[in-house]
């Protein structure tokens, strides 16, 4: 696979990893600067990786809203949870998949899974809950219309 | 309260706040590099804010290891989780306050708190997942006698 | 001098360093991210903190307009040299001096001083260029006269 | 040109930029975290990339040594100068190109050039200085024969 234009494509060694839609995955390096005292990736790194696969599979999946203009696109981050599993390195290049979950009202998860892509060893796991948000008015709102059709469709297979 | 070398000390503000001993806080400011496109605290920074916290007061806890190097130390970190709960802005002063919990065999957690020196506003909590961990065999091990001492200690109120 | 509000007010020490007028100073924390495979604090970081102080600099000098905000500031930055001189450790403050100098028609230079706190030790010093810009065309401007005039009024120490 | 173990290799595009020889280059990619409140990468970033492709410069350069070991590697990095030349944005893969210059008895300087790997634009450049180090001693040493050796090849565009 490539790392252009389409590494944000689907990965097929995502989709066979558990049989349950890992279609959506991004790709990043270690840096220098993301290791620690250990020369390990830092365990905030981790959360960074997350965020930038998170914002492209956003881009992905409602084209016409910026996930990395806030107010356009009306969702908080609101909740995180990361379950460490293994250190990664300097220069190592880093697959995070991504799929949302539990779709309820006003909030959805999306849950990712890091892998190293050289040896595909798992990295780390986790998710992260989305809630809808109304900056004008500076509260939490359910979903809009245009945010659920794309989950439930992404959830179905499309 | 200086932000000299007691800005590590015990916070009256925090010792209130819920009676349950957020005896020792961290004060850290806010950085322009921190801020995402909406101008304010980007997510991840929050972890970042937890891990330097977290980091002062292991050092305070258990004085004779140092926890920045974490081969001496013997603990990994190996969950998190986090809730947002209100946005920060730059050059903010943040104190996150600190206190172990649910000590077991081979982890305990440590609970975090986070809120604005300026409005005492509560920003996010959450805790992470410290494990013993043996960097020589590479397995996670029994915590340490010290560190079990010293957790029962600060739980004690001590 | 406290860390809270006026965290960013003249500075006694710095003024007398060396008699051409640090007048404004920010302080900052060393972070555990902070630190690199040495555990001193990162090059790349240093860049962080002159950016935070010179931003707080920027608010104070023009307090109008919004430095967090570029296209309101009309400002880009365009150019930095750094010399490294010691390092600094975990959870050391760090005050970072900041002062005007070589104003032309289109840009100016803001130097800048980083000591410690603790010993008043030197930690780097050097500069940026910042360039008058216009975002809605796109394009280098001159200074607006209102810069120009805060400026002018620095350097005469006002 | 795969993003796997060859993504450090000699870059066809870089080698004629100006024909003094851009042989190595190391790719990144631009992060959400990296942006600021323009939504373009952040200043401080461009130092984050410069260091990671100095890195994996230095470790291709003198293999049997460390730079992510810096007391085994024995050179310290002592000064820096950036011009920015255009915006970069997310997600974007950077190529930031290395190569040796103005080698002396105790330093040299690394030189980089950043550019988009998407449509070959200019993003920035500017250079590093390494100094000998010897940590033990605390104090900086002329350049090791071996490090020397392998710059005067790599000029030599062996």
């Amino acid at each position: 696979m490539s790392d252009g234009p389409d590494s944000s494509a689907p990965s097929p060694a995502g989709e066979t990893a558990d049989g349950l839609g890992w279609r959506f995955s991004h790709l990043d390096r270690v840096r220098f600067g993301d290791l620690d005292a250990m020369r390990h990736l830092n365990n905030v790194a981790f959360l960074q990786f997350f965020e930038s696969a998170r914002i492209a599979y956003l881009r992905e999946l409602i084209p016409e809203h910026d996930p990395t203009d806030p107010v356009d696109f009306g969702l908080i981050f609101a909740e995180c949870h990361i379950n460490y599993r293994a250190p990664a390195f300097f220069d190592e290049d880093i697959r995070t998949h991504i799929r949302p979950a539990s779709i309820r009202r006003s909030s959805f998860r999306v849950e990712f899974r890091m892998t190293s892509e050289r040896d595909a060893r798992l990295l780390a796991e986790g998710y992260g809950v989305l809630v809808g948000y109304d900056y004008a008015a500076g509260r939490a709102v359910p979903l809009s219309q245009r945010v659920v059709r794309a989950l439930d469709t992404a959830i179905a297979g499309g």
